[in-house]
């Protein structure tokens, strides 16, 4: 009855070592595991996407990894980083579910609670994020001092989150958004969520989780009581 | 690895009938059979919610068979129906996720496009859906004619459906939302989306979906590169 679809999922810098490559997707396929993962990364980019002027260089290559993978038959694409970079652009010219971890995980916190907090790691709130949430984001922060994902995994920069999402918590917020993949490398949301007391997204798990669903919903025959 | 979680299903009207009770319930297990649903419904109400007056005659009980399945220790409870009733108030009372299919359903649209339309059956967009939706709800619609679920099971009814549906679709909307669990019934996502070729979100998938979501994330464990 269980069938497993393979999904492609796009990393948005580029990383030579084939373990931090599949690493998101090493996450989805153990939440959720009818989904296979193939990974693949944009290349001449080893810092990624950290500015506008990166992100516009960036989404050619995501688009071209995306129908790429499109091609190969994979049954849905996944672009791993908050911002969605060149998602909207991937569903104009794609058949398949584009799928993006920001759109994701925001999407998702609106089904756990009204009052959404947004907790960023270098940078601003995604645009993306900002535009699903509407008026339901109601704080944002990031830990002070932390410049990259290998800082969050020092004690100091694990402190220095924790102290951002305290403070998140003390706006009223009753559901939290991780901000940005290198959240889901370090294992956060479980950390945050057992300090918060309410649920906190993940946006890896939540690009696994609708991806899923789409996928899933599509085998779906209807029941005739 | 791959563990069950017993998940608690409220169904809001009174079915005497076992398979009708268990039906949204054998929805979520197909799809996602790391979840197991046991369902219980509503006693008193055989035509279930209708209207203001019929929902708050509900709530109670809702909240009732809610906190009974959390005493008896399920991991999350479902309220399966698109207007959430109760939701925000055995959210306030329970420490399990409480899931309401309709803000479950409107919030995964976000993660699929950003001109949502909505497709009702009966009653007007729940107001839980417009709550979520904001801006990104760009047109709404209802079959003509139809009366209850058992309407939308004959060849008229359907074809009304496909009909609102169509016409949804003429307002440049990209990922449809099926505001009745009575859509769940017919199975009439996987018809819609032939047609559409948009992404078509059905409630109770939807439910099970950020259900899974929030359970399996509660699993992850940070990963060392």
């Amino acid at each position: 009855m269980s069938m497993r679809y393979t999904v492609g999922l796009v990393r948005v810098l580029t990383l030579r070592d084939e373990e931090l490559l599949n690493l998101h997707g090493r996450i989805i396929e153990n939440a959720f595991p009818d989904l296979r993962v193939v990974s693949r990364c944009i290349e001449d980019q080893p810092k990624g996407i950290y500015d506008l002027e990166s992100e516009e260089i960036a989404k050619p290559k995501i688009l071209r990894l995306a129908k790429e993978f499109e091609k190969e038959g994979v049954k849905a694409v996944v672009i791993s980083c908050a911002a969605d970079p060149a998602v909207r652009e991937a569903r104009k010219e794609l058949r398949i579910p584009v799928i993006g971890a920001g759109s994701a995980a925001a999407s998702l916190a609106l089904a756990y609670g009204d009052k959404v907090g947004v907790l960023n790691l270098t940078e601003d709130t995604p645009k993306v994020i900002k535009d699903v949430l509407g008026s339901h984001l109601v704080a944002e922060g990031k830990p002070e001092g932390v410049r990259n994902t290998l800082d969050l995994m020092t004690d100091w920069g694990r402190a220095a989150a924790v102290k951002a999402l305290k403070n998140l918590l003390t706006r009223g917020v009753d559901v939290i958004v991780l901000a940005c993949t290198g959240y889901s490398t370090i294992g956060f949301a479980k950390i945050a969520e057992d300090i918060a007391g309410v649920p906190v997204v993940d946006p890896v798990v939540a690009a696994g989780a609708v991806t899923l669903n789409i996928l899933k919903q599509r085998e779906l025959r209807g029941v005739t009581g």
